[in-house]
């Protein structure tokens, strides 16, 4: 079976891993009827998780690739949620972006950009979604970005 | 064409403005059947954006005016999502209220009462809502509040 | 009439307290169909408010029972919007769980699971959820966590 977004996303240069199992005692989604509702996506990738502080440890470059990674994790569990087969994906609807930094930082939208352009990207019209970008105290294990998202699937 | 809430807001001394558009790549709202999505809405009116940090620069009055600019920025964004006739609103279902705050500021409540009462004041029993109201540790490009929102239309 | 669930609840040593009147001007759940969202409630219990910051004035595991709390008050408010009937719970959708901490504090997860480890014990399966951990600068009367949440009923 060839699915038309996971070829978009090798032209990419992305590969989903296997969906992100979850840090504790909850579960990575719920399905309801056509809305998938994806935990929070702490940043990592490969090379494990992508730490730091915006404002003081990390550039806005390394937070919004902490964002693209969360992105990815999202993908990866929301293929999960469809069965394997992502191609069942109608629209992002809407991301929560929580970006680890100091009280004067100010360039959140900049950061989560690193999600939102990726999906466009990856997904054309069907990644154009609503948003939320804040900045939080701190995140679990120190991650540098954390996202979570409502999808609509078919 | 009449509308009744935008009649309701004029007694109010307000006139929705033409619905901000993104601080990014993102879109300011989805719609799904009834439910409308909209993006965080950054504090700000026709001078410019409200920015400020409560618990240090800001009071809470001036935190509450803050908070009620959002909302008047997701009635703008409410009134694009029904094609112009924001009288399709059925209610306001949900609003998650993040306060640019000091870490010892602890009178949330009342800075995001300033979008509550402002949306009772004008919607009556449409406007009352479900909500959290939290303090984070910074806004994008500086604002006090920002406030996103679920609304169910017609 | 007997609640399978309140009685799980009282093995539990759990008996739910009225639903807690809102901090301000909104409504504690907006019921839409099969959906009840539910706002932000902030940690107490019978002897008052739970507040403290993790990370300097609370321990995680103070903090653990503080957000088991909040599901306690989640579950009281779900009560209330069944009508007094908590058996017409389907599923425990998503949380968003908000602790109030230093910015070096990184065991939000270990916190939050106060709720969610509560839930699926009260729960079983039903209790399974989506959910985000984050840290925020502070909270609503200095409270040490808030959590709102979505459920599923019949």
């Amino acid at each position: 079976m060839t699915s038309a977004i996971e070829e978009r996303l090798a032209d990419l240069g992305v590969t989903l891993p296997e969906a992100p199992a979850p840090a504790a005692n909850y579960v990575p989604f719920v399905k309801l009827g056509e809305m998938v509702h994806i935990s929070g996506q702490i940043s990592g990738d490969e090379n494990g998780l992508i730490t730091g502080k915006l404002g003081e440890s990390m550039s806005v470059e390394e937070g919004a690739k902490a964002a693209r990674a969360c992105a990815i994790a999202l993908l990866a569990q929301l293929k999960s949620a469809c069965g394997g087969d992502i191609d069942r994906l109608v629209r992002v609807v809407k991301l929560t972006g929580f970006v680890n930094s100091t009280p004067d930082f100010i360039e959140q939208p900049d950061v989560i950009n690193g999600a939102s352009d990726f999906l466009i990207e990856a997904l054309g019209d069907a990644g154009r979604h609503a948003r939320a970008a804040v900045s939080v105290a701190s995140l679990p294990k120190g991650v540098a970005v954390e996202i979570d998202g409502l999808f609509q699937i078919a």
